[in-house]
């Protein structure tokens, strides 16, 4: 994982310049994409009304933007649409890191935070939006499934929020005791953290006949693929 | 799980009712708190400069208020603690939802939305709150560590945000398909998703002869105890 800059990559911005911890800004872009393409969700960032409101909302990268998916007709759902500053936060915790102290004591983590606008995906990408979407969510689906009927399309809203402006933080390893701790005598170590699959559970209206198919039986983990 | 109003254990406020799939609305604090003790984080939203911001946050529920951790000087941090308003969102995913559609598709998921305003905890509560905070990241940790050093206690800032104005969504069960499609020759059902911890990793500087204790040995993934 480089920590070099790669300017051509990334359009820099203070806003996004990492102040805390910025040793563990990675600026570049694979990274990035890494951390989106491992994200079933994202933390979607809003102001309305002189209130923040954070919305968990499905997400996938479609090359250099990331797609929001929710309901039409959400009041939060109009101010984003509406093109309202947005603030995009996707974090994997990938351990739980135990220092000798509790001062040292951390996560393992890769975050990624993404500013910027969103905007409404146009009726006509719209079909295209929603099998990046799908594929992203459950890969393999898309192929299987009768077409978009035009009220479901007409019902659905996507986002998206160009990647132009972002931060990634990554923090790996273990504790950075001082050296007087070191003789404390306590374990240090790390506890990983993993999001898994478990067997797949039929639907209670299922045919008897169907099978899960075997993008379903021998599907990855949502990230496994991303994660170095 | 009920669905009924707890007006007792609850204030109700109209910027927290769920207007888009009402019906998944939770008002039992139980549902609230059994959500924010399964988590190691929560996305925390503010507005600084005309921007939203969601920040990451190590969390840890105090009663009827939910601890938040990071580091003093960070600009944020600063905003954060000098008491703007917030918006804490917690999510655990818990199964990606395999519709006949891919309109109906979706994920089960458990949500809880706290709006508020940080505020630090003083420095006379501060040691109790990491306390809390470390017992909650780190079960049974706190009492074989030495005591944090006083520097150590400058150095950290805890924020708390009261658990008053809250709202709840839980998804569960399967795809609601219309019956024009249960003919759908797909198969349709659940993933369960699930956070799990690897084997115990000893930190490379470790003394061999310290072996990890039980409380990391057979520490119960997040989530597990509060989870029906």
């Amino acid at each position: 994982m480089s920590e070099e800059p790669q300017a051509p990559e990334r359009r820099s911005a203070p806003r996004t310049d990492v102040r805390r911890l910025a040793e563990k800004q990675v600026r570049d872009v694979a990274e990035l994409h890494a951390i989106l393409d491992g994200a079933l969700h994202a933390s979607v960032g809003i102001h309305v009304d002189g209130q923040p409101f954070v919305l968990p909302m499905a997400c996938a990268r479609d090359g250099n933007q990331l797609l929001l998916h929710g309901s039409t007709g959400s009041r939060l759902m109009r101010a984003l649409s509406a093109g309202t500053p947005v603030c995009v936060s996707v974090i994997h915790l990938d351990g739980l890191v135990y220092a000798r102290s509790a001062f040292e004591s951390s996560m393992r983590y890769r975050s990624a935070t993404v500013l910027g606008t969103a905007t409404e995906v146009p009726a006509d990408e719209r079909l295209r939006a929603l099998e990046v979407l799908t594929e992203h969510l459950l890969p393999g689906r898309w192929a299987e499934l009768r077409a978009p009927l035009p009220k479901e399309l007409a019902a659905t809203s996507v986002l998206r929020v160009p990647l132009d402006e972002w931060s990634v933080k990554v923090s790996t390893g273990f504790s950075e005791d001082p050296a007087e701790d070191l003789d404390q005598p306590v374990w240090a170590g790390v506890v990983p953290l993993r999001v898994t699959l478990g067997t797949p559970v039929d639907a209670p209206d299922l045919d008897a006949g169907l099978p899960a198919p075997s993008h379903v039986r021998d599907r990855p983990a949502p990230g496994d693929a991303a994660t170095s």
